[in-house]
């Protein structure tokens, strides 16, 4: 009997690194999940990646603690407003107060460190470049950047026991392709959470994540089955209702 | 009055870390240092850090939380036996067990984001590729890869608002001139921690990091002020009376 390679995927518990642990484990790995209780606001995405993980029946799925509060920078994880109501069109534009300085080379960084440990030379990250987002850390170069770093960085890269891989396989589908993707592949979209600012443990419907995967579910013509506070505004009622 | 460039400075509160922050303290920076209890046996080093810290007057000093133990794979967070007695020719032929894996990505990662939250574009780090190490992590082609990552990795690599750089200024030097060039710049080295496996808070002097540190006092004919429950086999007599 073969055994499966291992894989270590990061998975928030949001729409995006949900599809990437479907794809991952279509592909035939054995995933190991990692999730980060980093001082977010919307820390209520580990219950979702911890019942995601579950659901897709990963091979082990560990939550590391850091707080990225500590010196803060982002509305994510400080004092800062949450922007709202912003429509898709602006949107990545500017890098966006959203952003958390770093966070996918900390994410991968810690991602590379548990591969090595496993033996596991893949590593998946559900970067998306297409539909937003104004996140430098999204980026194809700095995909491409960080493998070359990986193989720099371990033990494996100097012995040459393997080579590492970053997947980013959403890297360049826009939100209802990846809505589609997910679909296809039997994902339970019902167990996600993307709300950057919840009230109690709603999803507000205002920030970007909301708006964007809103708009993305609408544009695949599929119903988000999550429920919202408030739907946003530049959605048109037509492709809210639901 | 012109204002000091910031600066992001990893310490461990060792050897290398101690004069790295030196060097970069006297090159002008106004130092932020950053330290991480990340599930290592010998956390007295954070005490170290931290007196270091405040010796060296930086302009912060932060400790940053997590377990790397979580999911082992070293002698330094995991129930591995820390090596000892082997001697400094046998050292750097192989990666030893000490070796955490991807640690100095994860390090710079976390430096790279306090880093852009400052506005700070210099980081400074202690890796050593001379006198050891076997590291893979500790190499030149490491570093500059990081470098390349960091400048696609922020936002400040996107807007362009500066460069960042990592500096690495005991890259080729041997732990002698390491001892020497701290030594000119006042460092008093009795207030750092360089064993892996002590006992007591009291150096055991037989792991690599103690051999390589005392091998490095006595090539540069000065005094290692710490104390250590017992010298080494493989230096002289002569070499460790002081």
């Amino acid at each position: 009997m073969l055994t499966a390679a291992s894989a270590v995927v990061l998975l928030s518990g949001g729409l995006d690194s949900t599809t990437t642990l479907a794809m991952a484990k279509a592909e035939g790995f054995a995933c190991h999940a990692l999730s980060f209780n980093y001082g977010q606001r919307h820390k209520i995405e580990l219950d979702a990646a911890t019942r995601v993980a579950e659901a897709l029946g990963v091979a082990e799925h560990l939550i590391l603690s850091f707080d990225l509060g500590t010196y803060g920078g982002s509305a994510l994880t400080g004092n800062h407003e949450v922007p709202k109501d912003r429509s898709t069109g602006v949107m990545g534009r500017d890098i966006p107060i959203t952003y958390v300085p770093a966070r996918n080379t900390i994410f991968l960084a810690h991602a590379l460190g548990w591969a090595e440990v496993l033996g596991a030379f893949d590593l998946f990250i559900g970067a998306n470049a297409v539909d937003y987002s104004g996140y430098p850390d999204c980026r194809p170069e700095f995909i491409s950047a960080f493998e070359s770093l990986a193989n720099l960085a371990t033990g494996a890269g100097v012995t040459r026991a393997g080579r590492f891989r970053i997947h980013a396989p959403l890297l360049h589908m826009t939100k209802a392709e990846i809505v589609k993707k997910g679909t296809e592949l039997g994902v339970d979209y019902s167990l996600t959470h993307s709300c950057y600012d919840p009230k109690n443990e709603i999803a507000c419907g205002r920030c970007d994540a909301c708006q964007l995967r809103l708009a993305g579910f609408a544009a695949a013509g599929l119903k988000d089955p999550i429920a919202y506070v408030q739907k946003p505004m530049s959605l048109t009622q037509q492709q809210v209702l639901h």
